[in-house]
């Protein structure tokens, strides 16, 4: 176990709350908390056995004053979450009540901790692989069962152990190669076909298994992230309504006023298990208004990234330029047409009913048509089902280190099947080990390293 | 000890976070954590001691799929919290996670909690008073350092302590005027002297002491609940400008358009400890724009609560007639006058000077002047000095009851002055006992104590 200084941190949300727990880790985690506390039993906590707990009073160094009543947890490295000695002090949730005791273990010594740095450091202590840490923060994260599911998976080791062995295959592959240049240095002769044909079933085994992972990273990445859906649509065709009536709650105004909605609003809806992140928009209507004007802005922003927009037509008014302007800026992004206030029996010309795409009547106001919305959606990127059993790829640096994996595999292939020097190939396979090793971390930058932690949340 | 059904809930604020709790309480804890808990170790727990941990994982009870990694803590009752046997897991943050483990625990057995319960149950159990519990959500919710400490005090019992001496008191005087009701029976005499003298000087304690403690409660309501402070003046005054300034970030939108704060925005700043809830409003002019006149509505009806209006005034410009209204609407209020834009050289007309409160220059954009605001602020309510030594009475309810016991002392102290019947005399300290009682719950209906209890937060 390497060494490092002692750190802490508030480890649950910031909020209104019964419990916060302030995480100490680090060599001195218990003698910079025997400073500040004082057990009721007037023990010296030094003394403590692992995996207990003492009641007792965090202690105001300065001026001996009880900050608050607590009951600290010991947790003596390695068997703890960071693998080194780990006290976990329980205290009064809140905002103030927290924050007065993460002061006086500061004051007592203990460094405020990075984020992350709880679990870059079980990563350095080898308690963990970078794909496991990941998927701890996967966890946290979760908007739904299913991203919650697939995060579990990760961080209990699934795929580590297949790129444990994927690196393996390469292994195996780089010694046959070396195996077959030894070979041919000493006979000045051609290479065993049969070591050619091992080299090759390696490379093709690897690069199967790759494909495999990768044939569900798309969807990964929407169970874990979650689709990126916008709503567009001129003024008062009901897009906060419809947001509402996914939401089943009020939580976007809405009222008969055209460009009420000045801000971009966010939602999550859970559409079976795929975090669905919603976004109202502002519409995209010209505006002389410098409000209206920087949501408009903001909308076609919010267009440009999604990775599905949901057109909006009121059905029960005549379709004008503005309708037309909003269908014609969208056409080339990936899109459901909502036919609305079908239920105030509108119509759509059949010009403009014709170039639409995935056309769906509903009713916002009385939830007619919203399911076949739902099943539209799911038929759209998960050809209507979603595995939940298998191991699925739903992190875009792993994604993308594979695809390099993928790729130099398929390069050294190519060169085995076209008799090219076997050592000019075993940089392609060495190339694709080291891409499988930035998943596990086995082989990464520190930069790199640093900044995938610098991404978690504080406390963790 | 009561016994109960066992119920649970999430203890930690919901959101993103490094860790969260879900916290079981009642006979049953330790046997349904049982039911849905695999140790590492293999150990059953049901053989747990108290105040120990174990590292297991939280299994679904319907497949056996691993839910999360957790560790448990158990402590046995009555040494815990609620007094019951608790058992906390300790589990991933984030929303899903820890409803995930939420769920198997009531799938298990438990019931989900009411907001309170565990804390209620503490009350119940004899763990604590009344006044400590309701510090305890005090502690929760404190907004800056003094009001915690001034939770914190009561929540160790100092308030109890007093409560309790001042009902021994009474209790003394009502044994004084039985034993002189009794001896006036026997004999047809008057009442000794000197016995009316003691009786005199029981309720004579009681009320200094009882006045005493009131003495500092509007200043106690205020460090515990903050001061309302709402900004009214015209739009485009500087008031969005002005609650950037003293939270020193930006989030209220500012731009140059009037009308721009549509929705009436509150944050917290901390002055000196006194938390101070300060509202921007909408301006109250006269609008056609049916969302502005929502806006407009609330403004009025946040005036109408505010503790203290800050009224803005644009120096740089014209006063004009929709200022003037303002100024009229606040001027039964009390109010702080601030001069905006005093860096553009501005000046106030001279009637106009003279008729309003409290005047003081400010630069919303430069800074200039906020001191003075402050300052002038602590002078309204606090005379200036701020005291968090002493024992102050912050909650509405315990004031309410101390003003009852006042009353019910005074009276019975004229009574007697007055040489009334004594046993008149003994219902008004019967009442101003009762009174006492309320504020430690020794005497409270049980409608008002889960009234008191519903208002905590769930997992409290």
């Amino acid at each position: 176990m390497k060494e490092f200084d002692t750190i802490c941190a508030i480890a649950t949300p910031i909020g209104e709350g019964g419990v916060a727990i302030v995480r100490i880790s680090g060599e001195k985690a218990l003698d910079i908390a025997a400073k500040i506390f004082l057990a009721k039993n007037k023990q010296d906590i030094k003394q403590m056995q692992t995996y207990t707990m003492r009641y007792g009073n965090v202690i105001d160094l300065d001026n001996n004053e009880i900050v608050d009543d607590v009951i600290l947890s010991y947790m003596k490295g390695p068997h703890s979450y960071t693998g080194e000695n780990v006290v976990e002090v329980n205290c009064h949730g809140g905002v103030v009540a927290t924050n007065r005791v993460l002061n006086q273990i500061v004051k007592a010594g203990a460094r405020l901790a990075e984020p992350g740095e709880f679990t870059k450091r079980a990563f350095l202590n080898g308690r963990i692989d970078l794909s496991q840490a990941e998927a701890i923060m996967d966890i946290i994260k979760a908007k739904t069962d299913l991203s919650m599911k697939s995060a579990m998976m990760q961080s209990n080791g699934s795929l580590s152990k297949e790129i444990a062995e994927l690196r393996k295959y390469l292994l195996n592959v780089l010694a046959l190669i070396e195996y077959a240049v030894d070979f041919t240095e000493d006979d000045e002769d051609v290479v065993d076909d049969n070591l050619i044909i091992q080299i090759k079933d390696g490379i093709n085994k690897t690069l199967l298994r790759v494909k495999n992972l990768l044939k569900n990273a798309d969807e990964g990445k929407i169970i874990r992230d979650g689709l990126n859906v916008v709503i567009v649509g001129k003024p008062n065709v009901g897009k906060s309504s419809l947001l509402n009536a996914l939401l089943k709650e009020k939580r976007a105004i809405v009222t008969d006023i055209a460009g009420t909605t000045r801000d971009v609003i966010e939602e999550y809806i859970n559409l079976d298990g795929i975090p669905i992140r919603i976004t109202d928009t502002a519409g995209i209507r010209d505006t002389e208004d410098a409000v209206e004007k920087i949501g408009v802005q903001k909308s076609k922003e919010k267009i440009e990234e999604a990775d599905l927009i949901i057109l909006m037509l009121d059905t029960s008014r005549e379709i004008d330029n503005e309708d037309k302007a909003i269908t014609d800026f969208i056409k080339n992004k990936k899109y459901i047409t909502l036919l609305n206030k079908v239920d105030l029996n509108g119509k759509l010309p059949e010009d403009l009913a014709e170039s639409l795409d995935n056309k769906i009547e509903i009713s916002a106001k009385t939830g007619f048509g919203l399911d076949t919305l739902k099943e539209e959606i799911k038929k759209l990127f998960f050809d209507g089902k979603i595995d939940s059993e298998s191991l699925i790829i739903s992190n875009t640096r792993h994604k993308q280190a594979l695809y390099r994996a993928l790729e130099n595999c398929d390069i050294a292939l190519d060169r085995v099947n076209a008799n090219e020097y076997l050592d000019l190939i075993s940089i392609h396979i060495t190339t694709a080990m080291k891409a499988l090793g930035e998943i596990t971390g086995d082989e990464l930058e520190e930069d790199l390293l640093n900044k995938i932690f610098s991404e978690f949340c504080v406390g963790k």
